[in-house]
């Protein structure tokens, strides 16, 4: 019985000064279902020893470039090399790495946004395929166990059919920076060489996007979006809304904003259906609202026996217990572990490949309907 | 000193089972500024007699109809003839009932949308400057101590340029009535020929953009609307999400849903600007939330000497005292007694002709939007 | 039919600017079910004939004194002459003064703490026996539509047996007088002349009490208090936690504040049983808070159709309506009216005269027990 | 430098079905300043490898008692060998554990509450100090980043004098068990033989104890205690309310509850000061309220660098990424190796022995105050 073994895996990217990599380490310890082994972090030999001192790793197996851990993994023996790799560096060198890892016979944890283009996004789903390989998206925010409680309900009739979406994710952290070029220059997301074609809507919208989907089970076939450049940001999008339809019809908005001054993480979805509504929101992530029209709102926290199974199952503590962040992102490992270990229910309880392709298509007709002056545009299929 | 003087007022609609007729009643009598004392409630004689009995009236002064009305009171003498009227009936008949009002010398308090064409309020804002008379639109929302808190601190500055703007008004008590056509029978909003060619956008719609403008003093100059009406609306819409553009390039989003089931009515606007934002809503209405990034959020509240003059002016009770949406509509009906009274500053203090020929321009660039397809439309100046 | 007639009613105090005067002024008004005639307000007779014109009054039916008054007004015919007062001066005027106005055939509402000492509270409810009058005690937070739904809802047993209680009253306005003999001066509820032996527990631990007894449906019989003096506050009480336990053997607490500093009017109450909890607390009045351990939590608000029968007859506007202080005095002043012309149903509506002596033997009790040295001691029966 | 290196750590208790030992794992890993080598964990030998396995520690460290395991890691190299103990086993079961554990040379960081009787916990202290070792006592609450704000925000003066003090401690799960005998015998802390003298105040009452001396930085002096016990608790005290004073005569008062039915793990704890309050709750734990009577409410969140520095070095992740109960518990993991490696700094970043005693001598006042029938006792110096 392999439950529970510990899954040997490496970083590339996320060292000393990123705030993912501390993410993903501590989520990957949370799981109990990873064991970071090496990687790789910089390029600086004295302090990658300090650092795999630091982290407990033995200092052998942290590498200045992915051939080189390859090679070095691949001579291990079995149940001791790595068999997954996370990728955390910024979003111009996903595609190379995630593809060199697949062909490598690694299954990827991959950070958002999963490529640059979509086209991208579509060969590295044609190469897992072929390596036969799992992909992971680090789409986090679907690790709280409200989220998953959400979809749970929408997917068991709670609130009837859905007659509109409304997904939201405001931040303000980067506003300051854009009235200051030197702070802005420490950004790598307003620089469209490391970020892609897209700020706001790479980093956050697919977020909301994806929850979207998630949460709700529909896919969305068409987009009309009002993107916003601001002087400082490299003419990427800093501010954007978007309209959204699905392949049913029903209407949707999604907002994303970078200047949403003072919002720290403000993510949420709200779903309106014909009996009732679900509304989620990052600033109180342990409620989950219930609305209806013939009764009392009800708040759904976790770790109740009632709860559904995939919000239940999202949840290590008793109620009361707040848990953030990095237990979501814990629960995005634990789903991939089981996945990698054979179990097919896992999916629903991790955001794989096809949650990669289908944010970069959003992204692509996002982008494309702006560019066409705020048009509808279908999402490629 | 006229200050404080009961203005003699009668109504038109708003009669026995009118919520809004209640809420205007006691917004009148809260606001010791106005006494009502006739009007045409309906057409039951012994009825209107049990009525004038109830709401302490004289029954001579109820009639059947407006002209009768403005007749008898002509008759009485300055000082005690009725000087305003307040129009509560369906959308359809404000224009001629404003009209008629304006032309027989009274000031007019009307309901929104004020009228059911734009070309309607071009024609009566002519007509009252040309009568020299004043008219109030029931823009309630903004009576409410901490929207005018936020539109004061806005004109201070305290959140520097804005830089996005989000209005929402969702509410789900007409959802259940789609599903049934005998209840959705009963609800003349759902009825084109008296609620006029839009049913979201002319009820709640106008006020989430009358908040817009109201607040940040901007004017929106182009909207892009994405309407949708439903089985059982007659055709009107029932939700949509409306992009704005203000003149000065400042993008924004305006939602509005009936059936966003199980909302009350949570109406709200948050304003983002260079240096911080402030956010109402109506689900809290005594708190206006102020955000920046380099300070911790900050929460105003009514009564309190330190906030700002038009803030403080609209609560007539020290801190911690809940006031409702009667409240709110008092400090109407005392900006509107003040200005009648010929205090120029008090123009701030209620919504004017202005404001009610804004809304009827916004919903008919929304209309012509959402015909089109959605596509960028200027709203008439 | 007398339903909805207007019952002519005057003021003692009350005056120019006195907070509880406008209060019970716009409350009067928004019931519909008494109209303000007259009063005493004060004794500058310029001055109350300004008064007079400005609330809409007859100037002839203001008076100096309430002899002046009760003479006056029994000289008019029936159906004109008042047949209620309501008495809204500092507590040591309230004894003499409800007395007159029995003695005199009025009926009485009484602004709390009702007397200066429980035997006081006992003569005048002997008297009102006597003379066939009622009384209402304006312990406000008991109309509001939560607060009336949480009693219902536990008398339908919908938490079981009861098992501990939590009441609150924390406010902080004062606390900046007490460092400032100044703006001391001016507050007469730090007087012991004008407030009597309570300035803490007369004025707002009478309304946690009351909403202890009005919310359980149970009696408390003993107490242990720990109040505490400040330095500026004439030796009165300013703060203190009162420990309960009802007849049955129900331990509760009972928190109020003066010093609380920051807090508005922050009153609650919480109480837990078998089976679930209610909570409600002034801070957001629309809330009703409904815990259990087998289902979600649940939040009650107004207006609602399947609310019970007492909450929801305590809202005049449907859900989303946001109602404040005033409405829930006016609540209580329809309950009395009701009361007045016959409906038994009606004492539930209001607070009568058993409330007001409850509330006086409870400060009794809380003071004795203090002065003992904080040692439990009964609620006389 | 040692800082950053990773302590080498043992366990005793924690094992398979316990709540806290999952906590306690999770916390060491994500504080990346110890690492889990062994421990004591049950007495089936074979599942004890089962768990070794799982937890990715070596077999050969999982021992069956506490002297083999001291026994075994002696015979260890230094730098090898486990420097400190986690005691996380049924609250009798401490005080013969912590002693061992110091007798053999190791810190320890031990559950609460810390011991059985204050007798216990003076004796500990003493041996601590002979063997210079230290202990932390896991009162997880003081890791919460807003918790260390507040006592930061209260010693720089920010709310001026404390006035008032009112802590809490709310929680319903036991309730059920209460009326069912089956599920009762499984909860550990209902049997006196291994909970000792106290449930409600030995499990919860001392969390909230100890937020009032860490937040304010004052000594409570005397209690007055009315607790309650319940059928079906074993004679435990299973609810209470506790008025405090301090030794400069600040009143207080500490609720505590097992049978607030429905609350989850409702701690918190308001301080008013004659400047302002700071208010704190587990229901929003990234939240710091703070009350000026002459300025906005504001509410503080962690990873500001506006923060205090206690509060600030307590995030370890920017602005609006939610952190829950094992970040706190990490904090204190954190502070531990810190003061373990010399940082005199660190003593304020976790809670040491002294809080221990404190927290025993707490409730040795306690439970005596409430035997001697509700008097006031001081809390033994």
């Amino acid at each position: 019985m392999t439950a529970g073994r510990r899954i040997p895996l490496a970083f590339v990217g996320g060292g000393r000064r990123s705030l993912i990599g501390g993410v993903h380490r501590a989520a990957a310890a949370l799981s109990e279902r990873f064991a970071l082994k090496g990687g790789v972090f910089g390029t600086d030999p004295a302090r990658e020893r300090a650092r795999a001192h630091a982290l407990g790793l033995d200092e052998r197996r942290i590498h200045a470039d992915l051939p080189a851990l390859f090679a070095s993994e691949r001579a291990l023996p079995p149940g001791e090399c790595i068999e997954a790799i996370a990728v955390l560096t910024p979003n111009h060198l996903h595609f190379e790495q995630v593809l060199g890892a697949l062909r490598a016979g690694l299954h990827v944890i991959c950070e958002k946004p999963f490529t640059v283009t979509a086209g991208q996004a579509d060969e590295l789903a044609r190469v897992a395929v072929a390596n036969d390989r799992l992909v992971c998206v680090a789409h986090t925010y679907t690790g709280y166990p409200m989220v998953r409680q959400m979809r749970a309900l929408i997917a068991a009739g709670a609130i009837g059919t859905v007659q509109k979406i409304d997904a939201r994710y405001y931040q303000g952290w980067i506003n300051p920076a854009l009235q200051d070029a030197g702070s802005r220059a420490a950004i790598w997301r307003l620089d469209p060489a490391r970020s892609g074609p897209s700020c706001c809507y790479g980093d956050i919208g697919v977020h909301a996007f994806d929850l979207v989907e998630y949460t709700t089970g529909l896919r969305v076939q068409r987009v009309l979006a009002d993107l916003r450049a601001m002087p400082g940001a490299g003419g990427l999008d800093i501010d954007g809304t978007t309209l959204l339809r699905t392949a049913d019809g029903v209407p949707g908005v999604l907002r994303a904003s970078q200047v949403a001054t003072g919002e720290e993480n403000s993510v949420g979805i709200a779903v309106y259906g014909s009996r009732g509504a679900l509304k989620w929101s990052h600033d109180a992530p342990a409620q989950l609202i219930h609305l209806r029209e013939d009764a009392p709102m009800r708040v759904f926290t976790p770790g109740h026996a009632f709860n559904e199974a995939l919000g239940r199952g999202a949840s290590q503590l008793p109620p009361g217990h707040p848990q953030g962040l990095v237990e979501a992102m814990a629960n995005l490992y634990r789903g991939f572990a089981d996945a990698l270990d054979g179990d097919d229910g896992a999916h629903e309880r991790f955001r794989g490949i096809e949650a990669g392709v289908r944010g970069m298509r959003f992204l692509e007709a996002v982008t494309e309907s702006n560019r066409g002056g705020s048009v509808w545009t279908e999402i490629r299929e």
